[in-house]
Parts: C-alpha cells; structure tokens; sequence
C-alpha cells in the first residue's frame, strides 16, 4: 500500500512524514536518511512486538544495530532512560553519523530524541511512533524532552527528526486508555484549528473508536497536516505553536500533581481541555454550550473529561511552573470559538478559582 | 577603561566578545541582554570574590537573582551539577525570559551552558569567564557539555551566548596551574592557525607568564579573533571547526583515563599537543625541529609536555570514542606547519603506536 506522504516546510530542517499500514519495514522510507550506524531505542513492550520485524527489514545495516530497551512508562521518562542511552551509545563507540531510530510511543520519542539530541551535541534521529498519540502529534514538530520531578518536560530540547514513519497497522495493538488518549491530541487539533475536522470527528466517533482504518487514516493525516503547518510557522514555539498546548496547562499540572505515568498524557490533556474550555466560557469567550459539545465528544472518545481532585493550591504550584508562563503569569491557551484559540496572558485569577473550585 | 569589542559573526545568533579589566561590574554590557530574571551559576570558589560585586552592580535585577553555587572541578562537570541548575530553576519557577549568567571557568560555563540550552528547551544564556582558559577559549563559540564516565563533553550542545564578558583582572586571583592551563589553548591557536601569534607568543613568555596586562590582553584578544573566524566559518563542527581540537584528541583521553580533574584539561591539551605534533614528524608532515620548537615553548609557559603513563590499550579505548571519529576511524588534528593543520582520518596505526609507546 502507498503510504501518504507530507511534508514539514522548515528548510533544511523539513522533513517527511508518511503514513500509512505496513511502512514499518518499509526500508526504501529509511534508506535515505541511514548516514552511519543505527541505534534502535524502544521499550520492552514495542520491543517484541516489532523490533526485530523493523531491523530484519533493514538487512545489514539492522543487524549490526545497536539496541536500547527502556522500561515502559511516563514514570521513566527520566534521567535514568537517558543515561541508559548514552551508556549504550558510548559503551559501542557511536558516532556523530550515528542514527537514533525511536521506536514506540510519545515517552520513547521524547526521550530518544532528546538523547539523539545531545549525544556528542547532536545526532540524526529518525521517529516510528506505534502509539496513536505519537503518529498524531509527539512524533512530529521537533520537541524533545524529559520529564523533572517538578515538572513535565522541563528539561529538553528542539531537534527535529529526519523523517516520521507512521505504521498505522501497529495501533491495532493498543491497549483501550492509550488508544483513547491518543484521540484526545485529534481532538485538539480540530478545537483549536478546524472546527469542520472537529465536526468529522463528532460525525465518526464509533469509526475511530472501531479503530476502523480507514477512519484512522483520516484523522492521522489531518492531525499530521495540522501540527506540521502550525510548525513550520513556529518551530521554537514564540508565537502560533503555543496553541497546540491548549489543555496542556491544566494537563500537565494533572500529571505532575498525580505524579507522572498516573494518568495518561493524553487523559490529562482531555481533562485539561475541558478545564480550558470551561475557563474559555467562564470569561465570556465562548459559549456554555461549545464546552458542553467538546465535553460530549471526548466523553464519546472514551476520555475522562472531569479532573482528578487537586487542591487549589497544587493546582497554582504546577500551573505556575508551566513552560509558556512569563513574569509570574500563568498563561492559558483559550477558545475563541471551537476551532479557533488563542494565548492569553491576562485571564483573572478569580475565574480561574472559580473554574478550579468546581472541577 | 573601554573594553576591547569583537563580534561573533552568525547571523541571529552572533553575539560581542568584550575584553578588559573591571568588566565584571559593568552593568551596561549586560543590560541589553537581561530579558527576565537572572540566574547566576558559579562555584564555591568564584562565588565569595565576584558574586556579591557582579550581582550587586545590576541594581534589583542583580538583588533579585537566583543563585546556584556548584561545587569547584571538573569531576563535577557530571550530570549532579546540571540537576542542581534545573532544581533551583524549577524551585523558584524560572520561565523561558530567564537569563543564565555562568560566572567562572570552563566548567561552569559548559555546565550552566548546557542547562541554559536545555531548561524548558532553551533560555538564554550571558558567559562571564573568569579563568584565562575560558577567556580565550572555552566561553566563545556556543559549545556547551558535560562529562560522561566512559568520555569527556559526550553530553551537549550547541548554544551560542548572547554576550561574552571577560574581565581580564580576574586573571590576577587564578592559581599557577589554571593559569598555564589557559596559556595551552593560546599557544593552540598559534599552532592551528597563525604562526606570525605562536611567534609572538614565544617573544613574550615571560611577560605573560608573569601576567603582565597588555601582553595579556593581545593574547585574549588574539585568541578569541581566531576562535571567532573559525566558529563563524563552521558552527556545527562540519569542517574547519574540528581544527580547534588540536591536541584534544590525545588530551581528552588522557583526562578520561586519569579521571577528568586529574589533570586539568589545559595540562592534557599541551600534553596532547606534543603528541600530536610527534604524529604529525612521524608521517613526515612536519620536521622534528617544529615538534621540539612547540614542546620547548609549552614548557616554558609552565605546562607538562610529558603524558602521563597510559598503556596503549587504554590510549586506545578512549580515543577510540572520540567525537571528531568516524566509521571506527580515530580522526587526528595534525600540523601541516608551525601555524596550520588539518583533520587526518587515515593516519597508519603503526606510525601512532611507535608514538604512544615512546610517550
């Protein structure tokens, strides 16, 4: 089957994204970017599942790889996976022609890129996200990072891979919560840029929640388009990029608060859209019935759209620490109406208690 | 006293080098750069002579600073330094506008350096060098890291600064050591790239080894022009950067071998550069004559110009895992002359293992 191919428009730094079933052991889509030896970093439940298929795929080349397992989970998006890395790379001899291949999820990406990143200042990295959530979104744009004890993504860097190669045939393996979380990040995209996406989405909830392929294919590639022109506007986030965080201020101080690896990123973000999109109505932005429709899809996704319990005092003590606040201001992404957002930097304290106080 | 001006030609990131004494408290070469919040990272020995003086010339901005204080030494130069940055960072809620001020030597600045490139991926970043090693080295041209156990610099990344500041009467405190150690990577750019300087050099060792102020700042000067060209003809280390690794090769493995902070680097550059100048005799790219003019002009700048005792097998192993290597390949900077070099990727291994054992 031919996968679907775009393109991030960022010069010499663009790159493409296919998409499509099958493209895992597609070695024609890695062949152009394999410059020096490959290290393959995944975790022990990918690694199964498709580790050896992709390097078999890649002949020579895949045998003589380098392998890094990680440890499953948000909770291991630290330090210690990173030093795991860079023990591995080191301990062969890696090279700066060296190239990381991420395999696996939003954690997997985040942290092999950030390791690709900063070994020896900077190696290429080729991303084959397997989560939903991943071919959606953390897959593509360049944002690496690890996870801080006080704080999500604190600590990273912008590097964007070579190429993203999504094999739509690995989400029939999903387990349920991370298949839904993933449908959270679609669902973003069409709240904070494409209302008539947002409509598809309304009009093919059982579809996607069927996994129907054809369905998934869709929503992959307008997410993909999506992120990839907000990008290629904003590689290092001064401005538009920022949108794609709507949710994610709300989310991340979940996260963090629970402790990292509690909820899902993408369960998160869903909670935190609706907190967003409440705070949104709470200050005249938006009507009370554009929440209650945001609120009712990502319910039909199979998403938690009320928060955990965090006091208001936790919930200041992370929002406070979020990457896009300046001054002392807690900087929210709001709705202008679904499908359209904006940064705001001046959102009254008051209705955010109120809007905390109720969740 | 107006301090000497240079620029670093890179477009976007191109940024002044200011050199001369009292420049440590001059607030108005740091103002046009103080975008948000300072955060000062030095250590235990720099911090009670400069700290109080350097913060206290910038007014509120200066009294309102976060401090982070590292222990002294390159042992340090490890991830534990970097995790004390980030958790001060976080402690106080640091955003994006912050403004790293590294005050100290090579260690600091690479440590603080690499933070700044990584806290909430990427903030800015003002290196104020106080070691003769970083003013004409180690502060310009963006390269920032930290140690690994199984090499030295492995972890980084390129992060220009937004201004260097190098008060030249901080030079007056340095021990004997971290002074010579300074003179190593003076003598470098000499060696690398302007023999009309090495000469220079050699009509003023004294002068400069009793840190006379004016021979002095023309070395600086000197030193910080050449390394200026070079990083502005090749940011990344595609090419004629690698040039500026002349004797690190040899230095770098000896550092590691050692334990890093056993020598101090400048001590393993000088040490590295006798040997890399008796590789370059040994293949007939240089006479025995330039080899013995070098040794004899790091000698009497007070630097070792014999390697320490390293069996061939451990001589091999770190060299082995060098950045500037590919395809198995250990890659040399060697002299063409007194005053140029290139990178050398196919040097016989006989001709390097007659030098390693006669080290």
């Amino acid at each position: 089957m031919k996968p679907t191919t775009l393109q991030v428009e960022l010069g010499d730094r663009g790159y493409p994204i296919h998409i499509g079933a099958g493209l895992l052991t597609q070695s024609a889509l890695y062949a152009p970017h394999l410059t020096g030896r490959i290290a393959l970093v995944t975790n022990d439940v990918v690694a199964p599942l498709y580790a050896d298929r992709l390097l078999a795929s890649l002949g020579p080349a895949g045998s003589d790889a380098i392998r890094v397992i990680l440890p499953d989970g948000e909770a291991r998006k630290d330090w210690s996976s990173l030093e795991r890395i860079y023990a591995a790379l080191l301990a062969e001899s890696a090279d700066r022609k060296t190239v990381v291949i991420a395999l696996g999820g939003g954690v997997v990406g985040d942290v092999a890129g950030f390791a690709a990143a900063t070994y020896q200042r900077g190696i290429a990295c080729i991303q084959v996200p397997t989560t939903l959530l991943a071919q959606v979104d953390s897959s593509v744009g360049g944002k690496t990072a690890i996870n801080h004890p006080l704080g999500k993504n604190m600590i990273g860097a912008f590097h964007q891979p070579r190429v993203v190669i999504a094999d739509t045939a690995t989400l029939a393996t999903l387990p349920p919560r991370e298949f839904a979380a993933g449908l959270a990040e679609v669902a973003k995209h069409g709240a904070i840029r494409d209302l008539e996406f947002l409509a598809w989405i309304e009009a093919n909830v059982a579809a996607l929640v069927a996994r129907d392929p054809v369905a998934l294919e869709h929503a992959i590639r307008r997410s993909c388009e999506i992120k990839a022109a907000i990008v290629a506007q904003d590689e290092r986030e001064t401005g538009v990029r920022a949108l794609l965080n709507f949710g994610h201020t709300f989310g991340h101080a979940i996260e963090s608060a629970l402790g990292h690896g509690t909820w899902l990123h993408g369960e998160a973000v869903a909670a935190g859209m609706v907190l967003a999109a409440r705070l949104s109505a709470r200050i005249g932005r938006i009507a009370e019935a554009d929440v209650q429709r945001l609120e009712h899809l990502l319910a039909a996704l199979g998403l938690p759209v009320k928060a955990p319990a965090i006091t208001p005092e936790r919930w200041m003590e992370f929002m406070g620490r979020d990457k896009k606040n300046q001054g002392g201001r807690i900087t929210f992404v709001l709705l202008d109406a679904l499908g359209r957002a904006s940064v705001v930097r001046d959102a009254p304290d008051s209705a955010l208690r109120e809007v905390l106080a109720a969740a």
